[in-house]
């Protein structure tokens, strides 16, 4: 579980990312029919994260919010163990893509350090910073509370998303993570062409306004769930994460293992429980 | 593009890896009504690409078809030129995932060992290989070919895709990737919980076969168009490629500067043209 005790984030500073959306001209094509037609594209561009000075990461990612994903990142993917281990954040965007600089405490960087020497000579990929079978699997935290999810939260979440997801209705082509309080309340949504990455926005948002709890709320996704899902939800400390997708079988197991409630195929008035139905009701 | 004209890669040996869909009993809850069932999903293991002995990348993927996915993983991100570069693929289950061992030729050793050191210290990540800005974009081969991308091709591939699509049928959570011929019938399809690995795998397959065309085919994916599916599908060369769902401003830009035809939200007898209009027919 991420520890938000100590001092948060500051606002970060800098540069102009270039813009999340890009229009340009189609045709829209229906049997022989074909009409010219504008259209409103979601924009990916390479982002690195630079931690004190050394490329950690280049991930694709949707240029809004780049604070808060690299924060989030940084948080669930265990590079610093606290919002206040983030002295600041610069964004410089250049025509290559956008570097986001982090400057992060000198016991994270020592260990950021000490894992990447572990991996010296070779690259990890797919995986952030893996390069071997053994590496896949962190232990993850278990939720710190006994939350209960109702089912009608996670109804009235559900139900409230779609109005959120503002660049998603410009586009059609992005995901939204939400972090949902227990009563279906959407406190963060945050989107990206990337599941994780709008996630890890969502994870940083909330560590920026010190507002991350433990296991008294969930992650709503408007994808499917995988493990790298499950470990970042259960690396926020959220009580369960609901999908409205299919999850798989690694991430049941994983959800299982570190005492989530997972739900999937959320759609309407339906779901799938999949874990912790001890931790559900009505 | 990739040359397909050498000796194509033997067949591979080796172990059995873990099944690609697990059974488990789930709740079905809509409203206050909540049944017991039982849930056929999709699985996502770790594994492994080892090249003559050394890791170079780990991703989680569906363990099935795991030859055809190592090999096009190979050839779509350049780390061989073509088949006949590899001689060998060994499947190593074991308890942590799935080790694949490739056998590939000097030259091309070389040149990984070689991309491998101007990393060194480094660790990739999100992008294979990749750790900096100006590493991202690679040059992309243009289409040998003229062909022309007729619209009932594209219709037909569409409708005949679903019915191939057995493991998705099961669990409702996995991604198709076809290659298409231009009268839209379907040479080959894979599927994973990932869809650049769908694509990888029907590469590979295409590659094993000796059946890497330039420029007589296209590919068809269930999925989002981002840059690397327009990259990958630019490696194997495709003339275009055809997107269920939206395609990124990023993945349009790439089409159009590779040549390929891009179309997306393609759907019955729908879809829109993004880039190529001039190589499209009705």
């Amino acid at each position: 579980m991420i520890d938000d005790s100590a001092t948060a984030c500051p606002a970060p500073s800098g540069g102009e990312p270039p813009p999340a959306t890009e229009r340009r001209n189609v045709l829209r094509v229906r049997g022989d029919d074909i009409t010219p037609a504008e259209d409103v594209l979601a924009d990916e561009v390479p982002v690195a994260l630079v931690y004190n000075g050394i490329s950690h990461a280049v991930m694709m990612a949707t240029p809004c919010d780049l604070e808060d994903f690299a924060l989030g990142f940084s948080l669930t993917e265990d590079l610093i163990d606290h919002a206040g281990e983030c002295y600041g954040i610069e964004i410089e965007a250049g025509p290559a893509g956008v570097a986001v600089h982090l400057d992060i405490a000198s016991r994270a960087f020592a260990a950021l350090k000490e894992r990447r020497r572990s991996l010296a000579g070779r690259t990890g990929c797919g995986l952030c910073g893996v390069d071997s079978l053994d590496q896949v699997y962190r232990t993850l935290p278990q939720p710190a509370g006994t939350a209960i999810l109702a089912g009608h939260a996670v109804r009235a979440a559900l139900a409230a998303l779609p109005e959120r997801q503002a660049l998603n209705q410009l586009t059609g082509a992005t995901h939204a993570a939400a972090w949902c309080d227990l009563a279906g309340g959407l406190a963060v949504v945050r989107e990206d062409v990337g599941r994780h990455n709008a996630l890890d926005k969502v994870v940083g948002a909330l560590a920026r306004d010190r507002a991350l709890r433990t296991g008294d709320g969930f992650v709503l996704v408007t994808s499917r769930v995988s493990v790298e899902m499950v470990q970042k939800a259960a690396m926020a400390g959220a009580a369960g994460i609901v999908g409205v997708s299919a999850p798989t079988a690694a991430a049941v197991r994983m959800a299982a293992g570190a005492g989530l409630v997972l739900l999937a195929f959320a759609r309407g008035e339906k779901f799938v429980c999949y874990t912790g139905r001890e931790k559900l009701s009505p």
